[in-house]
């Protein structure tokens, strides 16, 4: 089954885009965290300008926002999209769990990544740079791998390679305390710096030292649109759009934090409104074709 | 006094672009009307993609707005804004009951204006077209006047013309009955096509008629932002803006309906939210300098 469109994002900017695309009658999947967004579950000073929730924590937001998904019947795919292939004709959604979701349209609202990639990240993506431990372990079978993992979540992700790689480094960029029970797990306190290599990454180059590898799996809570999707243009952290929401890919949207400053509730919930509507219009005209 | 923000509009666009102003600790004063929007109240189906208020009527919806800005201690100025002047520094208000008000920036959200222009309106406009009754009545006293109406409203204006002026046309473009007690007001229903003239316009032409005037009164539900404004950018119905609600004058921001479509209630709170904080920036730049 293809979806009319797939969402990612559950931040306010995806949500309303469901919403809304649901209200159009489309036929959505809409990827992210039960939590919704990492930023709203821990607000607990009141929000005073989200026009008609007055003085609403987040988590008094995050049960408003819950409830109108349950009343449209609209559940969250918990699955990481790690990589959106542009198809002729439609897109086509690699998950974490190494399953495909096709879609005719998607809406982008990840909310915004910062920092940058590492150096020799993009040059060696897909020959020896991996998002998805489990798309693509299988490859470096009793390899020696790197892992960067930008959250705990990472670490799960690091004891699955470890049963099929020979050896993981792996690099946390948090603070917490970490316990492998898997003796092929090197925990390196270091920072990451450079990925090198020829033909493909053999290297990751740290502020310290340097690590043979076969491959680097960078983990991190969200990852760069222009990573996600390639060929999609940015400016610096910003996917470029207009005020439909449009990008430089047809059939693409965007909304929300990735679009770019200010960082607000409900000017991520009216772009998310905008994409979503931009969306119906794009499939409407592609049917008419 | 110098308000930092006037806000013209007290549809989701204007109410959010205040309460994210009030928020940020601006001195704003907001123009409107006390039942918020024109569309707002007449809905009594259930609205069902505002995210975080699921299901709502629009008189619940406004019952909602109406209590954040009771919190938030934002007040309504029911006053009509007739005219925005560019002085060098600040911009000037003149309203409808002839006072002006001054402010640094200006959000107009006066919502989407249908239609165009009549042919000869912006040619005369200031020599024999007036938006403004109480203001430029003064100026036919004795003389034969036109007024158009296009609400209900406008029949008090056309009564306090006929106080001053020999002779009142009134042009209603709605179906409602009238009755007015003056003699001097006729009522012509006809469609306004064309204001003739030389150096002043001195006739009203309708679809059968021409009728000798000195001054052609035009009162709109709402105002063509362009003359409200003279000299902001526009394409069709539309204001030209950018991702920052910002126009092609420095100082006035946009938000909502008068950008163009979609016309959503959340699309219009997210550009508010935008144009306020882009206005705050404005007034922050303003005073380093």
């Amino acid at each position: 089954m293809r979806y009319d469109i797939a969402i990612v994002g559950s931040g306010p900017a995806g949500l309303e885009a469901a919403i809304t695309a649901k209200v159009r009658n489309k036929n959505i999947i809409l990827f992210g965290n039960k939590d919704l967004s990492p930023k709203i579950k821990v607000v607990d000073h009141p929000i005073k300008n989200y026009l008609g929730l007055p003085e609403v924590t987040g988590k008094e937001m995050a049960e408003a926002f819950n409830k109108q998904l349950d009343i449209l019947d609209i559940s969250i795919t918990e699955e990481k999209v790690t990589q959106i292939y542009t198809m002729p004709d439609y897109f086509a959604l690699q998950l974490s769990n190494n399953e495909m979701v096709e879609a005719e349209a998607v809406i982008l609202a990840t909310g915004v990544v910062t920092g940058k990639p590492y150096e020799g990240e993009e040059e060696y993506l897909g020959r020896g740079v991996s998002y998805c431990a489990t798309c693509d372990a299988p490859l470096y079978k009793n390899k020696v791998v790197a892992c960067i993992g930008a959250t705990k979540e990472a670490e799960a992700e690091a004891e699955f390679l470890s049963e099929i790689c020979e050896k993981v480094y792996y690099l946390p960029l948090y603070k917490d305390e970490i316990d492998f029970k898997e003796d092929n797990i090197e925990i390196i306190n270091e920072k990451p710096k450079v990925i090198k290599g020829s033909l493909k990454a053999d290297k990751l180059v740290t502020e310290n030292n340097e690590y043979n590898i076969d491959c680097v799996f960078i983990l991190r809570a969200a990852q760069f649109p222009a990573q996600l999707v390639p060929g999609l243009e940015t400016e610096g952290n910003a996917v470029k759009t207009n005020l439909h929401m449009q990008t430089n890919l047809k059939g693409v949207f965007v909304a929300g934090d990735l679009t770019g400053e200010p960082y607000q509730y409900i000017k991520s919930a009216g772009q998310g409104n905008v994409a979503a509507l931009s969306a119906v219009k794009y499939l409407d005209e592609k049917k008419r074709q």
